[in-house]
């Protein structure tokens, strides 16, 4: 599949996940082994110190995570399980993330993320991921 | 302090976390060594195929790893890493997340975290999480 | 199966791995959805300042969350992937892991271990983990 | 301090360690920020099937992750936790483990490490793993 036409059908499936939508994640790139996913840091995001909440930075890798493993293993996808380092709490104007393939056979993924929180072009290092990604036609 | 008073104490934290005021997160029970945090489930917090979508869950199990370890070192503490493995796509009224330290000092606390989908009074397995919640007065 | 016939076929599987001949380990209890291993702590399992090596914890760990999840899934099963916190430097006589299964289907399992130091009949918290372990006749 | 005499100090450190004298474990390289160590591999660290016992897999990844990270935080550090992927089982001549710290302050850095197995010079993935490594004067 040609890499525009998997950012487009990525766009497509982001476009049909109701949180996603909420949240406001866009999918800025999808190829073969790799996806990137930035999701726009509203006030409602925060905690309690004025940072963002930790639950957006684990979406933001988690779904990013699922995207990448789905570049490599088909769109019936889903992350099986993650873990997630926070590395700074981070405020600014967009969380991006961004995911690659380790390695894949033909019903699993493991892949890695990292997250940045992004103001005026400068990117501040957030968090760092890694999981597994599995087809979802396996059944148990 | 009394149970009470740290559930109340721990209601007001979570009210002043501008993202679980979004999400509708509830703190069910907080007590030394262990939490209880419910998100109600809306149509919105879906993904692609009508299931919960997974970063609610782990914000829901990352939420209540953090309250089980402040209930133990105090309120300032925050997520430093944690994992998550989602064992079924759940669908539901209600996501109720419940942790429990396992070991702690003074400075940090290994917590565990086990969240549910309930519908009518039924609880069905949704995800078993493991993460270390630090203090924050710790710099670097 | 019953308990005894299981514990049986575990200590032969147990035999039948080098690594954990070498390391002495043994299978104290197996059946439906829980396993016990211990390994005697010898002087060369040290890390430079006397304590056990993470490296035999994380071991005893692994195998722990193997044999359980092999309690419920079959004999032909590896660990996908497992987590670790280690709670605490510990010394002793013996290493004890217990894992339990969290949750399973019929191709892998949720499974959670924690790992105690034992002396003198005096158990010490020393780590906890969590992990997947997966049929091996699943390909790919 | 020149990466010459890290590498120096890192070997004296390993040559400290009684279970990673007892493996054969050597450091080949340490620099700021980097590790790489490996174990040659014999028959008595199989699992069942012959492959490599995970066992030794997940000792390498945690020494080469420790240090890694005691590369930028000091001699003086253990491993806080960590999680390893293990994607593929293995044999051949020797593990390799190759780390790099993701995140550091003065207390203690993400790291990540992969895995190969070696033979002929040519590189086989074994396995990922991601973890944080600790500064020991960190009291609780």
């Amino acid at each position: 599949m040609a890499d525009g036409t998997m950012l487009e059908l990525g766009r497509k499936i982001l476009a049909s996940q109701p949180f996603s939508v909420l949240l406001g994640a866009e999918l800025l790139g999808l190829a073969e082994g790799a996806s990137e996913l930035s999701v726009p840091i509203r006030p409602e995001f925060g905690q309690q110190h004025g940072f963002v909440h930790g639950g957006i930075v684990s979406y933001a890798a988690d779904n990013a995570l699922t995207f990448a493993g789905g570049s490599v293993l088909g769109t019936a996808v889903v992350t099986s399980e993650f873990k997630i380092n926070y590395v700074r709490p981070v405020s600014g104007e967009l969380l991006v993330a961004r995911a690659t393939v380790v390695h894949h056979g033909k019903r699993q993924a493991v892949c890695r993320c990292n997250v940045f929180a992004s103001e005026d072009g400068n990117e501040t290092p957030c968090a760092a991921a890694q999981g597994t990604i599995v087809r979802l036609s396996t059944p148990g």
